[in-house]
């Protein structure tokens, strides 16, 4: 039987060993700097095997890291791959960047109406996996509209529309790409120091000189209670802190899905709804909450009515039609709408008690309009309309959900993941409505 | 960002996904029957990827098993290949398993000794790795031994002989080879679960009726302390009862090597001396506790003084001699010796109060006398020999030990692996020799 006591001497000339720094981490020891950095740069260069990190991640989601081992990671991921830079446009950048939740559409909103105040906005995104879909998709429902962007192409469109939101290239924290994908086919998705060195280490090497944070808490959210949410913002303001970027993290409520659409073209109707100065209340009061923090953050701070008055007046909806322009959108062409569409009607008078964002979530990702792997396709008409929020009155008949589908044999599914997720309780219940903003970290 | 709280429908038609079993692990909950079952098949048939199985070894290390997991882990790791059987041989079966020491070269005098009477010894075994090194290497310094036979072969041998010792083939469990070699790369070595059903899917698949294990205890083992090297016995015994196979164990000492010698032909000579009748006290004693131990559990119990005399008349060099020729070893050939020698002599007059088993094993592996990586070549002849032993008298000058390689140029590092590793005390000193055998688990 082999003794892991004993070094196994490193192949080639490899200052460090995968096997003592996997075993330094199990063992509940700190990682030295020179063992961070080489772990990351070797598993990049693939010298350190699949097999090894993922056993690597496992130790660091069971024992943690300390402050300074997760700054270093972040170093080392942003370290893998170039860094872009923004000075030359002669304007503050700003970023805003959500742990993912239930018909977050915020950034399509939020980024034209930043720009219109003259800070210019870098948004690189990823794909949506799982419940929570993601921008790229939404987005991708507007005809025409194209995610890829070359760093040229981002730059130019920065200085002349003022805000892109498009694919992020190859070239960012390539071995974060490479580690993220192994701890999601890995059980190794769920660590503070793990979500925090991956965000942060894109946002940083994206290039954004401030970064607003909206760390989703509740059911349809990853962090389920408030205090582990706190910790996640904590640790990511820390790191921008670090490495210089003004970071500020909104904790914001996901216990039900935000405004009145899951889905990817249902979105951008309720998006363009906001940026036309209407839509929902919640999804508007975050927007502009959001915009608030991304305006001073880049120090140009601005009143809250004042980038309402840019929602109602229509210069957050100059700034959007130009933006989707940019990338081969056709802001007039019509929407995709679904083939099918089926009722979830209320079972009873009463106040609507509860509306879960997790089961609401799960079913417009059933309904077609998210992915399981990551090289499905996704339907640009699926999803979930709500007709009711928690606290409203409702009779009994009257519709709660619309569920939106191509592919009606997946209605079934859907009503499965909707057992349970909502309640009417007896008329004349009080249903308390929190503030969407329930904590701010800076 | 994807919510692995989302069941990713498993592909194809496999009953479970193993994002869901790491994660069960990882949270500290049961694995059941269904989900140990599946994924040893499925990572035997490569459906459950390495990068999967490290990071579920990694959970099952940091947070452990239960003892029902671990009997079903085993016996999936069992099913994964074939299973032998020796009823048709008409007599008793029994084998030795050590968990590996430095100097342990008591499988060589024991098979045969066991095989005098009248129960068969099927011995199928690893390569050494590390400090501690294998019986395989040891016995190919015998000109013309060759380690590989077919399960046929193995079969004569035993009714022929009695005893056989050769390298397990590759239909014994399958799924424990392969995962053998993950752990080795991932730092998951060192973990009661894992050791145990590792060693015992491969005896009980093996066909043995009775198994006596030697659980090292001691700087040179594995396991340090006296209360894990229990656990793990204690663990194995049941896994052993378990299956139907009478299982006892003893915890024996490797504080200092066992013998006058480490390295490949030097602990092949040293066994011979033993089966001649003389060799040192520490190794006939243990391997005359072990061969009584062996005796019983196969039904065939055998008075000590009865065993010694086995080995004083002849009778237990008459098998080993049949043994190695069966499998081609010329037994009268001369055995190896190696290029260089050097001395390492007592720097006082006094008692040597100590003298390492972990740096001896450390200094006879950088010798050549074991290997760094599975595919690295042993030298035969390389490794250490001993003068004196803890409690001896010794004089300043004299020499303490004899280093063996045939490439001088290793000597710098073994005398690194060296220091600190003996210590002589004042003349007059009493030093404590305890037992060999320090427990007995059954």
């Amino acid at each position: 039987m082999s003794d892991a006591t004993v070094t196994t001497p490193a192949p080639g000339h490899e200052p460090f060993d995968a096997v003592d720094i996997i075993r330094t981490k199990r063992d509940r020891q700190r990682l030295s700097s020179g063992q961070i950095d080489w772990v990351i740069d070797a598993y990049t260069r693939g010298v350190v095997a699949e097999e090894q990190m993922s056993a690597l991640a496992m130790a660091i989601f069971l024992n943690g890291m300390s402050r300074g081992e997760i700054e270093r990671w972040t170093g080392a991921m942003i370290a893998s791959g170039e860094r872009l830079d923004y000075a030359s446009l002669g304007v503050p950048t700003a970023d805003k960047h959500s742990t993912g939740g239930v018909g977050d559409k915020i950034t399509l909103p939020l980024a034209p109406l930043v720009a219109a105040f003259g800070v210019a906005v870098p948004q690189l995104s990823g794909r949506g996996l799982g419940h929570t879909g993601g921008t790229l998709d939404k987005l991708e429902s507007i005809p025409g509209w194209r995610a890829g962007l070359s760093n040229a192409e981002v730059h130019d469109q920065l200085a002349s529309v003022g805000a892109v939101v498009c694919a992020a290239g190859d070239g960012l924290a390539p071995a974060d790409k490479k580690l993220y994908a192994l701890r999601d086919v890995t059980s190794t998705v769920e660590s503070i120091p793990l979500i925090a060195s991956s965000i942060m280490s894109k946002k940083i090497a994206e290039g954004t000189g401030a970064l607003v944070l909206d760390v989703k808490v509740g059911s349809g959210a990853f962090m389920k209670d408030l205090d582990t949410a706190r910790e996640l913002a904590r640790t990511m303001v820390d790191l921008g802190a670090d490495a210089g970027v003004t970071t500020v993290a909104l904790l914001t409520d996901m216990a039900t899905p935000l405004g009145l659409t899951a889905g990817n073209a249902l979105e951008v109707r309720e998006s363009v709804e906001v940026l036309a100065g209407g839509g929902p209340s919640d999804v508007v009061d975050l927007t502009v909450a959001l915009a608030v923090e991304m305006l001073a953050a880049a120090g140009r701070p601005t009143g809250e009515d004042e980038v309402r008055a840019a929602l109602a007046d229509g210069r957050a909806m100059d700034r959007w039609r130009r933006m989707i322009a940019a990338q081969g959108g056709d802001v007039d062409a019509p929407l995709p709408t679904a083939r099918a569409t089926e009722q979830v009607v209320a079972d009873a008078d009463g106040v609507l008690a509860r509306l879960d964002a997790y089961g609401v979530g799960v079913a417009a990702w059933r309904l077609g309009a998210g992915r399981a792997r990551r090289e499905d396709p996704v339907q640009a008409a699926a999803g979930v309309e709500l007709h009711a929020k928690p606290g409203d009155v409702v009779t009994a008949g009257q519709p709660i959900l619309t569920l939106h589908t191509d592919t009606p044999e997946r209605f079934a599914r859907a009503y499965e993941a909707l057992e349970g997720a909502w309640e009417v309780a007896p008329p004349g219940t009080a249903v308390a409505r929190g503030p969407v903003v329930l904590d701010r970290i800076h």
